[in-house]
């Protein structure tokens, strides 16, 4: 018999804190600055134009409705909540490394509002409360209630940790055990759980926070009640005096409610639900150490990641659903790819990869990071995208706030604590998942790591690590080894490591005893690849896209003066790597002779277009529709 | 100076009687049995079990909405009127040629209702005079009063025409009085026209069948008021109490009402409502010889036929206007390429080709009856597309009856006055546009001509067309040599004729004294072709579709097993065709010895797929979906 309260199923890696990683200097660090000083203030500037934080003026009657009712019975205006939530989490992770008093006025007046809205039972939700309290929790389906005050938690956690103030942390959890009171398994409880999944991780977060099982607890019931049998959202319509079938988006799989988590075949429905939904099952595989429930994510993410990913890490082609369609359903310009799924896939693949350190999620991450979640904010840092989409004839602008502006907090959220996905830690152990110039402060059991990456990542592939260690420690260091990279070099104070021998599902593990200034070189070969897609994939027959390390590349109308649908790339042309300092805080550039087909003629003739040849730049796809508009291309025809 | 009373500017030819073509076999023939003994029978069915009669019981309270109220204010059960006026119109054409006592039972009971209801003042609509007849003629902008009139009234016509019963014409004469009465320049008359084109065309066929001068008066007036500024419906919207800026499809150019229409510089907005439109004024130009409206109507032939044409005729790629977009977009898998629109493009072209005789009108005429439009009914003839997609996975597949069921009933009229399309004449002339099989009884002046095809086209490109004549008379014979066609070749009693010399514009003009049983041999070479798209059709790089004669064709997963996605055909490989006599009715059939892709590996990959040969069948593109869903494509991947 095995002891079941000593094994250990689950590689169980620590996130660390993201103001523990410090950008000094390349790649991120004009991006994280960009973010803390336009991004944060131009949104505290939306919220208050747009009316959001006037909903918080509990004293006052409510006014006419800023965002008018859906055929789903929801008004966006229903998740304002969630919006500052999310504006508050985002704030907070800049205030813990740089502290800022008027930031932190502008939370404490929401969070004084907060506080005075809450009802006596702890009931959280300024729609509900000030609209039509008689109906709360009466439509977990199609309302957000839940959902809402995921992201109210998610931004009083980020800000209990940055500032130590507990009085919106105490807020949320009065909430939170509401909401353990109305609902679950036990006699006289609701068996609901709401549609949209967000609550469920931010519970595991706070469990870590406080240590209090009982919300771990309900986190678990949350993710476990899902989809059971009879649904709840039928029972819940009926009480209403619906027809159950009348429901708008047919099938419960758009809020993954359509069956248990653990009976699910695939990945389906609105994809931001999703995959929350998927992070917080992946926290309790963690930690309830299940491999079960591991193994039901990987079911997900062999699915996601097999037929289901745009090449940028986009997810979730479909407008109408916000989700996910059938396998290798990709279309380019059609494409929904919503900068928070993108960002949510993030979330998801840094949990897989705590619970088994495998490359193959980390790749995930690192791909929606140089790709589909960073497209989805303007180098300036204050546009936006909502749909990532693969191809453009110039239609698609940024916005400077949006008519349901989930994305933009999402995505400063992602940046302003970015140095959590760089490193995570066990006792014995550090992984580094990503590269790019930074220095952590990190502990690896009792140990206190320095630990210093000097690189032009992602633009070149070579990183210098040097390590920082008051005394001599054994540890293991694991290197991640980039899916797409072949012919990776490493070597430690000079000596090169055998690969061969170190490297298991894409990380290489140094165990050594390390000491202080052990210096290792890390090389990344990067050529410029031309990628495929599966076959299946109708969008992209006789196309190519092109990568050089993890980042995409696009061609827009603004650097060859022409539609990039006229270019034919030929299959054995070259493209090469130039790094352009002045081009948007600078990038490395591509530059080829492809060629391009005569704009004349019929609009159907017998033989193909002419072609001439034509020098192109690509793009990094991120930096896409930054000037002026036009059109764009990811994936490119290949000349016949 | 020019005798301005007897100078022709326009070539007009006088489209023929329909009744006066018959198919007793060939092509056509199958189909207009179809669907005069399965349409036209389950259309009616349908329009009773839909409810779609009940909008006529008047002496009734209204019953609850069939169909919702829409975010623009309309209801689909609005223009319910327009779905019986025409069923009543196809149904009339049938009984022209095969007298139905029960069909006109079944009309006749209609019409009775429809005069029951009509107000005193002519007014004619039952949504407004059951529901709200104050609101009457309040919103041309978004409702369709003018529209389900006209469509009423082409009925009427229709009917008069099969029946001599003058009933329900004489109740649409009233309506058209009573529009007379209430729009118009003349002071105090509102100066309002119907924002979905339709009235103008009928209100021409009326002239022409009462030779009333102020009905041709009345739709002149209602195609060159529309557009004028101010608009009319910014301040029909204002006298409503709302914000014209508030208009749900944004800009005028929906319903071809963004500037008066000699102004307007392209084709644009909604697609059936810009050619119901264009037919107007193509019938203008026909009754006023105005060569000035003849070249607005080339501006936009020139433009749909340059860059928003697909290859089946279908027009109008988009879902959300329903309607055209930028040039060139033209997507497969979302083609929205409504089976009306496709219809009245087919309605336009004969139009132009009255005024102009020139085969480029008549070309498309030809590609959307046996392409685009001729899609839109299954071979059984009672199942329907409204899109015509051009690619597919299986999920579009045919409806008994639609939502919205304006398709259906459009595709039966055009199918039960398909003769009036195969010829016009003048005075000393008679133009072929169409082959098949048929016989016609035609007047050329003062000469009875019984023109006979006899052919197996469009499976054959060889027609033998035999003149039946009383006395030896001198006119023109012109015959079509499609633009698709090279190589053809005429012969008159067994003599070449040298078309080098005769044919100009695409139609062979042979002018002779012409003799009983003299007879004619059309011989239309027809390989199969490769068509490949003009560079900027983004959705086609890389690939070719395939035509035979007139007809496209398309590759459909019932016939290969796999999903036509995976199919790469070379460049090179030789496309056999091939008569299936048992398929679907008998049809010709493509097939080649092409490559597919294997459905396995990675979503992204360094190499493309491998292929391996894979003999495939190609069906004509409008037999598709008639068999088990599965996957279907128009535009096939050419191997590199």
């Amino acid at each position: 018999m095995t002891n079941k309260t000593t094994k250990k199923h689950l590689s169980r890696f620590r996130p660390v804190d993201h103001a523990a990683v410090a950008f000094d200097g390349g790649f991120w660090k004009s991006w994280k600055d960009t973010v803390r000083t336009v991004t944060i203030p131009t949104q505290h500037k939306r919220l208050e134009e747009e009316g959001f934080l006037e909903v918080l003026d509990f004293e006052k009657p409510p006014g006419p409705l800023a965002r008018p009712i859906q055929p789903s019975g929801l008004s966006m205006q229903h998740f304002f909540d969630s919006d500052f939530g999310k504006w508050i989490e985002a704030a907070s992770y800049t205030l813990k490394q740089n502290p800022d008093g008027k930031l932190e006025t502008q939370i404490d007046a929401i969070v004084e509002k907060l506080e005075q809205g809450q009802m006596e039972d702890g009931y959280l939700h300024s729609w509900f409360i000030r609209r039509e309290p008689e109906n709360r929790w009466t439509n977990l389906r199609d309302l957000h209630e839940m959902y809402s005050m995921g992201h109210l938690l998610e931004g009083a956690i980020a800000y209990f940790e940055a500032t130590g103030k507990r009085r919106f942390l105490d807020v949320m959890i009065r909430a939170m055990d509401h909401i353990a009171a109305t609902f679950g398994r036990e006699g006289g409880k609701l068996r609901g759980y709401g549609a949209h999944a967000e609550i469920e991780l931010a519970l595991v977060k706070l469990y870590r926070v406080t240590g209090e099982d009982r919300f771990l607890k309900l986190g678990t019931y949350l993710v476990e009640e899902r989809g059971q049998q009879p649904s709840y959202y039928d029972e819940e319509a009926r009480k209403r005096g619906e027809d159950p079938a009348d429901y708008v988006y047919k099938t419960y799989a758009y809020s993954q409610a359509h069956a248990p988590v653990r009976e699910q075949p695939d990945v389906a429905g609105h994809a931001v639900r999703a995959m929350y939904f998927y992070c917080a099952v992946a926290d309790l595989a963690y930690e309830n150490d299940d491999p079960t429930l591991k193994a039901v994510c990987d079911r997900f993410f062999d699915d996601l990641t097999g037929d289901k990913l745009y090449v940028t890490g986009g997810i979730g082609p479909s407008a109408e659903n916000e989700g996910f369609t059938r396998p290798f359903d990709l279309p380019n310009e059609s494409a929904y790819a919503e900068t928070c799924a993108a960002v949510s896939l993030g979330f998801w693949s840094h949990r897989m990869a705590q619970i088994d350190l495998d490359a193959r999620y980390t790749d995930q991450l690192e791909t929606v990071l140089f790709n589909g979640a960073l497209s989805g904010i303007s180098r300036d840092g204050e546009h936006y995208f909502y749909e990532n989409v693969l191809e453009s004839h110039g239609q698609n602008r940024r916005w400077k706030w949006h008519y349901c502006p989930c994305c933009p907090t999402n995505i400063a959220r992602f940046i302003t604590s970015l140095g959590q996905y760089f490193y995570t830690v066990k006792d014995d152990a550090v992984a580094v998942h990503l590269y790019g110039e930074n220095a952590a402060d990190l502990n690896v059991g009792e140990t206190f790591l320095r630990l210093k990456q000097s690189t032009a990542y992602p633009w070149e592939g070579d990183i210098a690590i040097s390590l920082g260690l008051e005394a001599p420690s054994e540890f293991t260091l694991f290197l991640r080894v980039p899916g797409w990279c072949e012919g990776a070099e490493i070597s430690v104070n000079g000596a090169p490591v055998d690969l061969d021998t170190v490297v298991s599902k894409g990380y290489a593990a140094l165990k050594r005893h390390w000491q202080d200034g052990d210096s290792i070189r890390i090389h990344l070969p990067m050529p410029v690849e031309r990628l495929y897609a599966h076959p299946a994939v109708s969008a992209n027959a006789g196309r190519v896209s092109l990568k050089r390390g993890p980042v995409v590349y696009c061609v827009e109308e603004a650097d060859i003066g022409i539609e990039p649908q006229l270019l034919r790339l030929p299959r054995d042309v070259a493209l090469e790597p130039r790094f352009d300092g002045e081009f948007l805080g600078g990038a490395v550039l591509l530059e080829a002779n492809a060629r391009a087909a005569e704009m004349s003629g019929p609009i159907y003739r017998k033989k193909a277009a002419k072609t001439a040849e034509k020098a192109i730049t690509a793009i990094p796809y991120h930096l896409w529709a930054n000037r002026e508009a036009g059109g764009m291309q990811v994936w490119l025809a290949e000349e016949v």
